[in-house]
């Protein structure tokens, strides 16, 4: 390797501080005789700002190029997110530490009296002249010479709302988008369970156990502000939401067990879910009257309510947005791609104008795109929409998880409680082991194809806590408890994605988990009919009657495969079938059907099953599930051989 | 068509507006009894926010639905980029009179005097409690009343600032990044010459004769304000940046002259950077001591220092960081793009950072990524390198252009003067044609392959104003001058689009300039070796100096392609070449031979100029125009073939 990325950053770096140096230089010189104060302090502001942006981007080029040499080595103790922490502290001890703490200018902030409440707009009477101000919120008494002093500091310190406005939505709706369908459907019941009754006994355990440290350290005196059981209970919400980026990393690089893969990733991506909602009802859990933080009932029902409807509103709005997208821009990739890009956005921010939560939204919103009008796309922009979604994914992942390492030093109002910590991470292991083994226990009761111990613990070990547990706990620190639970879910954090994100390797043999499972092999269920037959169970009436009603009416309204309308429509519903079913829809019948046909001739097997649809196009009868399962199938390697670009017309695999 | 996608804009709207209906009821209801109404404000504040950035994505998207109606139907006479004004202009009429002037909260905004200046940051005392607020500009005492009536309309303007640093970015990257080299390389000397020479001449051309009208309107009193000669300049400068997008869509789609487009194309994009940096040299200019905005030699000297200072300090930054990347990071496109998005963001703020202009770096970083990084890339990371700016880019741009059909009607300090409007109208042409026109035929005194009668009268004609001129103007406009200059340039750019973009078809017939050029023919040199002959004069000396050394040093250093170092560097230099070069550079080398040589022999004109390398590698003498002009033909080749997912070896096509 005679001239390789790092000698490029290192040349790059050199040549940043020279020419930054000649610049100032230059301008120094140039602009010295310039009067206007305010102008000039205008420019070097917009400037420093410029800076910061620099220091994040440089931020993520330099994680960039390690994971680089991390993959070319298949180095695995260390995730790309664990990395881009590691050079977020770095930069945060450098900026804390490195930087004389009077910066540019040290001015005392001028302050002026009101008697009114404070207002979003302040008009400043400056001689005659008027400026307008706009409120960036409240400061602490304590916190004013802060204001003076660490202004680079202060600089640095992102507006919380940015992490969920445009950092968020893009992982939350890569992840649904991305969703393996096959694997996750097939562990739909398990999967609700854990995300919707897990996350809400986790929630409630850890809010407890914290509520008992809470009194513990009120009872030795150290605790110096107000910490309420809301507090507690807001908490265990948003700690509840796991984030296992670096154990399925390592997951999909080993080919580790599907079914683990689509339990764990299925879960972290609902439970992120419900944890939002889930921390915005108890904050609106208020007890009317003077007893407030005492339990009341109808405000605990009220919070219920909030629960439910935001969520279910959220669940709404992104499903319908999702399926109502374009069905014929065909040959424009370019358009279907902005197109696409757009609707997504637009769901978020529907949501949030209608005051549901737009995260909710956006990620059934993916989850709906992929399986609705992921058909409908040309085979060109299915790429181009992955391909962008999944690049907005990495850079916004990589920047949350920097700036989690920069705020651990750059954050100015850490509180840090080692009663609280310790407290806090016995009470996530404790919840996380209630979570799991009690509904695994359940769950294997009604389960044919049981969830084994090693699975359980594996799912134990893979509780991680990340982004969402970070931009939730970074949304709200105005108050003593809300700083405390910072600072403990950053340490949090850390401690997880490092020690539990590095160990997964390890934990994966000593738990005897397969892994370099063949992912052909391990979706072809001739392979193992066997494990079909049992999985089978699982697709319990609701999920039957919901699948007939998909495959029957909604695919073939919405996309341009499945059966025909006419087919599966009543004999009566003639015209509005035909009307409503688009030529294209018979074509892919068709071949979908030569292709089934041919699965079950050489299956051999369950010929007289008779799967897919007859010529008429009806369901035949009982045997659902092995259809079910044949086309979840075919659609995933249809999914895979366009991933791979194959563009020839796909031979029969199984 | 059964289910169109008018239909699918139709039933999104109206489930908008049940659903949105819906929702406001139901938190009508559960959150009647928050008290808090600070924090209500702000979640109402919010939720406008989010609304507002609805309204713009609902635009694009009814924006991108026409789009694809119009390409599918082949309309020619309007362009997207005039569509999405079409539908600004109307929410923008919309947002004006179809909403009541009294939004949600009309109080008057409290005000508090300060005898200092103002200050970025302010604090506010209420009653113990401290509220900070950041200073967001000056504001005219007469506009005070506007702060409090129409609260909707100034939501909806955007930070000037966001069109330069969010905005504009990708548009000027992607035009630097897609260049077409070949063309471009050949009318090298023109496009320069037009671009900065030209827009000097329409810069001062047009700020004299706006002086005039200015002079003008004072004798007949129609100036209310303040008018300097500076403003004049400003307002030629800002005007003088062309924004051919339009010409050359319709260029693309009927496959116009290569040269015509590689002339228009460069033009353009040049001189944006050329206007950026000539409007911010004449806001520098600031003559000191009493006679302020008289002629004052020393600050034009200085002024003209800035000019030569940034633009040379913006180019050689943005060509420094498009040169150094990364080469090895190969087998992992998604790191490659990420990393090639950030360097590439990373030349905007770094040169903004130091006091540069961002948007001329970008643009050389851009031209320079493309001639030497796209090299390194893989295949796959060139292809979606490309497609991420080319979806960046038309977001960004059809954004920028509904944005101004906005601001028609919302912006709130319009001053319409019918006389300086027709003043401008006339000085754009006068200044323009005193730019194509004489330098045209200064031009042609040069060039063997001259630049045409139609031609010039198409240049002249292609003279759009676009983002650049409208971004350059709502940067500023806090004085009288500037406001008339703004209402003006959103007139000049309505009109210039409209009219002329959609005049471009009719006019390339009416100007006998052939269309449908097939541009592999177009390519070939061989298919009309009289034009090579001709355009070779073209390339002159200092062109020649600098591809040789390109040729032989720069590429081998910094790309896998060209010779090896080993053969270009004189043999005492032996070790350190062989040191630089990589084993892949070898490879390609002995592949390029090859097809050079099959190139030379299948087309036998010119086998004695003994073109390319020979085996050694020096360059065999005189015939460097040859060898200029197939390598570049090659590489375009390999471009195109690139493009149409061509993966087998590419046969000889010369």
């Amino acid at each position: 390797i005679h001239r390789g990325s790092a000698d490029g950053a290192e040349m790059m770096a050199a040549w940043i501080l020279l020419s930054c140096a000649w610049a100032q230089g230059m301008r120094a010189e140039d602009f010295a005789m310039e009067e206007l104060a305010t102008e000039k302090e205008a420019e070097e502001s917009h400037r420093q700002d410029s800076f910061n942006m620099l220091t994040f981007i440089l931020l993520l080029t330099l994680t960039i190029l390690t994971i680089w040499l991390f993959k070319h080595r298949r180095v695995r103790f260390l995730h790309e997110t664990g990395l881009a922490m590691i050079y977020g502290l770095l930069v945060g001890v450098i900026l804390r530490y490195g930087i004389p703490a009077n910066s540019y200018h040290n001015k005392t902030p001028a302050s002026c009296s009101l008697r009114e409440g404070p207002t979003s707009t302040l008009l400043l009477n400056v001689s005659g002249k008027f400026f307008e101000y706009t409120l960036k919120g409240e400061i602490n008494s304590r916190e004013i010479h802060n204001v003076e002093q660490n202004d680079m500091l202060r600089k640095v310190t992102f507006d919380p709302e940015v992490f969920f406005n445009i950092l968020l939505p893009p992982i939350i709706f890569h992840a649904g988008y991305s969703l393996k369908k096959r694997h996750f459907f097939r562990n739909l019941g398990s999967i609700i369970t854990y995300a919707f009754l897990g996350t809400a006994v986790s929630c409630f355990v850890i809010g407890n156990l914290m509520y008992g440290v809470v009194k513990l350290m009120q009872a030795v005196g150290q605790l110096t502000g107000k910490f309420y059981y809301t507090d507690c209970l807001f908490f265990g919400a948003i700690i509840s939401a796991t984030d296992p980026v670096t154990v399925l990393a390592i997951f999909n690089e080993l080919h580790a067990d599907g079914d683990l893969y689509a339990l764990l990733f299925g879960e972290s991506v609902m439970n992120d879910a419900v944890a939002i909602v889930l921390s915005s009802s108890i904050v609106a859990y208020q007890p009317a009257g003077a007893n407030t933080h005492q339990f009341d009932a109808s405000a605990f029902f009220k919070s219920v309510g909030v629960f439910i409807g935001i969520f279910s509103g959220s669940f709404v709005m992104g499903a319908a947005t999702g399926v109502v997208t374009f069905t014929k821009l065909h040959c424009f990739p370019l358009l279907e791609t902005a197109l696409f890009f757009l609707m997504s956005w637009s769901t978020f921010l529907l949501a949030e104008a209608c005051g549901f939560t737009g995260v909710v939204a956006v990620l059934f919103c993916g989850i709906t795109q992929a399986h609705y009008t992921y058909n409908n796309l040309s085979e060109e922009s299915t790429k181009r929409t992955k391909q962008l979604f999944e690049v907005l994914h990495f850079l916004a992942e990589n920047f949350i998880f920097s700036y989690m390492g920069l705020a651990l030093f750059t954050f100015q109002n850490h509180i840090f409680s080692p009663v609280f910590i310790i407290g806090a991470f016995i009470a996530i292991f404790i919840g996380r082991a209630l979570n799991i083994y009690p509904l695994s226990f359940l769950l294997n009761l009604g389960r044919r194809h049981k969830i084994k111990g090693n699975f359980q613990h594996m799912m134990m070990f893979a509780g991680l806590r990340g982004a969402m547990a970070f931009a939730l706990a970074i949304r709200d620190t105005a108050t003593y408890a809300r700083q405390m639970m910072f600072t403990t879910t950053l340490l949090i954090v850390f401690f997880t994605v490092w020690v539990f994100g590095g160990g997964t390797t390890p934990m994966l043999s000593w738990l005897h988990i397969r892994v370099d499972v063949d992912p052909d092999q391990d979706l072809q269920p001739s392979a193992d009919s066997f494990q079909v037959l049992k999985t089978k169970q699982e697709s319990a009436w609701l999920f039957r009657l919901w699948y007939t009603f998909d495959h029957n009416y909604l695919k073939p309204i919405l996309t341009h495969s499945g059966p025909p309308l006419t087919s599966t429509l009543p004999s009566y519903c003639g015209p509005l079938a035909s009307c409503l079913t688009t030529p294209r829809a018979y074509e892919v019948s068709v071949h979908v059907h030569t292709k089934t046909a041919n699965s079950v001739s050489s299956d051999g097997a369950d010929t007289a099953g008779g799967s897919g649809w007859s010529a008429n196009g009806k369901r035949s009868g009982s045997t659902s599930e092995e259809a079910l399962e044949r086309e979840l199938d075919s659609r995933e390697q249809e999914l895979l051989s366009r991933g791979t670009r194959l563009v020839f017309p796909i031979e029969d695999h199984i």
